[in-house]
């Protein structure tokens, strides 16, 4: 059992972590002839002491029965830990806290330490009508962690879970870990390998998200083509609501009516805490192989990484980025890195006589885990398919690079807010044959916006979390806009990158989730009959309506 | 599209077709001895046109009413339909036949030719309070399909969805094929494998069963190691309720709140009816390697199958008979089998010496599927797992034996009712550390039921759908009961062996379903809350409880 890591309240990560950006000059003059950035940032999180936060609402009575149930250690009430509980990690949370906005400060974080302890606090909320926001590592990119109340209920408590952070037991012979889901990433996987085991799940925020985050979220780690999405990986889970405990059978599968577990996974905190859960795992990785491939275009790719999904084959990674992707990667290059003896002059015209030219070439790092002789028929099997298209192998350096590098990218958004840039990613999910269309409308739609907003801005994508049956698509935008104005000019491009994504097919999201800011949409995915069930079930769970109030479900006035 | 094969009323399958026991000479001596049955069989089914049958009680403007939404072609009224629509292929339901019981008669047989048709049927359903019964291709054997109705709906149709079988498209860039789901088996294979592609799903009644039957019951084909369960092969369906239509989202994966498909799929019907799914597809195998294994015991094969999944190896198929089992698929063979070489006196003696006696040794039927590098690579990998184990390599004849006779049992079963035995299979599934002790609990269940019953009896089981976390267990029993007394006793035997699982974390069914059989124990396998949310959902989805009543939702008394 370890501490919570410790992390920027006002960022991403670990405190001492920056991304350096004067290492990068390639990207730095890249951005500065795109967007015309300025030399130097000018827009700075305020500091903790001088924010002036409201006194909380709860009132001394409150207050004493919470530290009758919690002592009074379980209560955190400082300005302080209300603050830092207040966001999560989106774009519009980070540039919120930039420009000194704090709204809906929680008027207490709880920190339960058994599941004893999560039944009273929610017969207390019950009670008293008060908000409980249910908050694991507090990472999500959507608004799901957010301390917002609907007006009837003005008081609202953090329910962080740090503190029930066990692994409970790891059978050997199930492959199975029952662990506490309040544990962050970097923690559980560390006990697991520690018995030979590992749970492959490792999302972008992997040492800073916690294992409920992610059940509650549906999240997907970057090897999820190879071991799926965290939807995959539950055995049997249980979840304490306002109405009571379900426990799912702990069974590896079963014909007994629906999938109550594909019920629970995804409802981001509305139906009540997920306290528990018995995981899946795999033996830990034999071999890792990482490489890197550069094919002539972005359709070159694709076709070759679909073959590759059809032959059975299941690489633990295949990102495959556009051409902008593509060049601005090739951009973040440091100096003396392993892109510099690839590309130096020579080598630059022999790649640009085999089409491998900026604005069209295509990078695809490929990752393959498991067993020595797995991994060697699937390089075998892989290097046949290449055969046919004209791709030139980078090599591990760069495949390495990236896997080494994986969880940093969100390092570089912080430096980039700096300077007041608009920086967000979204992602969806669609069948293959509407990949490449979706993908353009998505992009053009975001450039259309820029151009109706008169920014400048870059949108570039690529594929990963690969399916027999199509891919996911994750877009990064970057845009520099009107001073003072970057939060109701992102909220234009992502309405506009959101009707588009709903509107052609593709989902509102592959494994951000919903929380606030794809609420709006959630109408259109699901449906009536679908949307009138989600509130049926939230009211038997949750029937005063306090579990993460704001959340999945829209609102009467969100069509 | 092709008509439904046809098939006995009063049996399984092929009218054509049966089991020749007097081919298997071994297995008649071995029954003889153990169960002590007659020299010839004496129970036989009654002629299909000397069974009253009494009226419909459908009057004559509800008649007039579904002739206008079906046409008079469309509503089957005969003692012959009626009949033969009123059960399905449980043990129940084949004895019940051959004692002459007819219950539960449908009043008549709907045979709609389009969704509109489902939507109207349901509409004229729902305003005159009339049970109905979707129905596929009748196989179920947990009285999934039978024709019950609670006392306040004394009608009951049947709602036959063999005319809705168009494969309405196949993606080859999608691998998706978009089916009516009144489509059987072989008829959808055929025309997939017409463009490289197959299901990839072969459960025993592959033949005579459907799409809508599979999604309904949550099946599970042979293959199911590799390929998954049918609820891993939906991308999204259609759901017909009286309340309305759902459409789930056409995405590979999403992050959306719950999966709604994984409600619909094995909700047996009570909800509404599957009209169309999105099936995922896989490329035809290259290879298909079947063969066979001998272990000197069901302890030692269980380790070793255990092994090849926990390095992440999917065979097609790995089917582990414990011994009794295998002692039976010995004597099974005919004479001049594949077997007989190797059973000779000298092969027997060196048998013996390496411990593969009767009573202790262990059957592995081991299929490989897929690319030939990869099928290479696979077998290489598991003879070096079996390197650890005493096993002898029957080989490829066998397995092969095993694979073209795969969806034959069933017609042993109708030999054997004849002789008035209880023949019947149940099947659940464990997590790997229970799977011992669940086989044998199960085992003392029912031969201590056998003994209560004062019969001769004998069960065995085989382990087969392989999970890295646990196994499905497949037990087959047969007993000579009491003349005249089969049903009673069967039901005594069942509820020996039902209760056992649940008692000891085993799941009441993994791909059988719950249907009536299963349902008295459906209450201990959800507990409270998921039981509510299940009444709940059916109240939403058809709030005059007209479909498939009696079915998966335990009765009030049924604790």
């Amino acid at each position: 059992m370890k501490d919570a890591p410790s992390s920027k309240w006002w960022g991403w990560g670990d405190p001492d972590k920056r991304f350096d950006l004067s290492l990068r000059p390639y990207f730095f003059s890249n951005l500065k002839s795109i967007l015309k950035i300025e030399n130097a940032p000018h827009l700075f999180p305020p500091p903790l002491e001088k924010i002036s936060v409201p006194e909380t609402k709860l009132d001394h009575e409150e207050i004493l029965a919470l530290e009758k149930i919690l002592s009074p250690e379980g209560i955190w009430l400082s300005s302080k830990e209300r603050i830092t509980h207040a966001y999560g990690k989106s774009f519009r949370d980070l540039m919120r806290i930039r420009y000194g906005i704090f709204e809906n400060i929680p008027d207490a974080i709880l920190i339960p330490r058994s599941e004893a302890d999560i039944l009273r606090i929610l017969e207390w909320a019950q009670q008293n009508k008060i908000a409980v926001i249910p908050r694991g590592g507090g990472t999500s990119v959507v608004g799901g962690v957010e301390a917002v109340s609907d007006p009837t209920q003005r008081k609202r408590v953090v329910l962080d879970m740090r503190a029930l952070n066990r692994v409970l037991s790891i059978s050997e012979t199930d492959m199975i870990a029952e662990v506490e889901t309040g544990i962050f990433g970097g923690d559980l996987e560390t006990q697991l390998n520690q018995k030979g085991f590992s749970l492959c799940h490792f999302p972008e925020s992997f040492q800073y998200s916690t294992l409920g985050g992610w059940i509650a979220a549906r999240s997907a780690g970057q090897q999820s083509t190879l071991y799926g999405k965290i939807e995959d990986m539950v055995e049997s889970l249980r979840l304490i609501t306002p109405a009571g405990v379900v426990d799912s059978l702990p069974v590896p599968a079963a014909a007994n009516g629906p999938d109550w577990d594909q019920l629970i996974i995804g409802s981001e905190g509305i139906f009540g805490i997920i306290s528990r859960a018995r995981m899946k795992l795999k033996i830990l990785p034999q071999e890792k192989y990482y490489t890197a491939y550069l094919f002539n275009s972005f359709e070159a790719g694709m076709a070759a990484v679909q073959e590759i999904i059809r032959q059975g084959i299941l690489p633990s990674t295949v990102r495959l980025s556009d051409s902008t992707e593509t060049d601005f990667i090739f951009s973040l290059r440091e100096i003396s890195s392993a892109f510099s003896a690839l590309l130096d002059r020579n080598m630059q015209k022999w790649f640009a006589w085999k089409g491998f030219v900026p604005h069209k070439r295509s990078l695809l790092i490929l990752g393959l885990e498991g067993t020595l002789p797995k991994v060697k028929y699937e390089k075998a099997a892989i290097k046949k398919i290449f055969k046919h298209y004209t791709v030139f192998h980078l090599g591990s350096k760069v495949g390495n690079g990236w896997y080494r590098h994986r969880f940093e990218n969100p390092y570089l958004r912080d430096e980039l807010l700096g300077y007041e840039l608009i920086v967000d990613t979204l992602e969806t999910a669609t069948e293959w044959g509407n990949v490449e269309h979706l993908h353009a409308a998505v992009k053009s739609a975001i450039e259309a916006a820029f151009r109706e907003l008169e920014i400048k801005g870059v949108v570039m994508a690529h594929l990963s979390h690969l399916y027999t049956t199509g891919s996911s698509l994750y877009f990064i935008f970057l845009a520099k806009p009107h001073r003072g104005r970057a939060l109701e000019e992102w909220t234009v491009i992502k309405r506009a990158a959101s009707d588009t994504i709903v509107e052609n097919g593709g989902t509102i999201s592959h494994h951000h989730g919903v929380g606030i800011d794809h609420r709006p949409w959630i109408r259109k995915e699901l449906g009536t009959l679908q949307l009138q069930l989600l509130r049926q079930m939230k009211k038997q769970f949750d029937p005063a309506g306090i579990l993460n109030p704001g959340k999945l479900l829209p609102t009467e006035n969100e069509t």
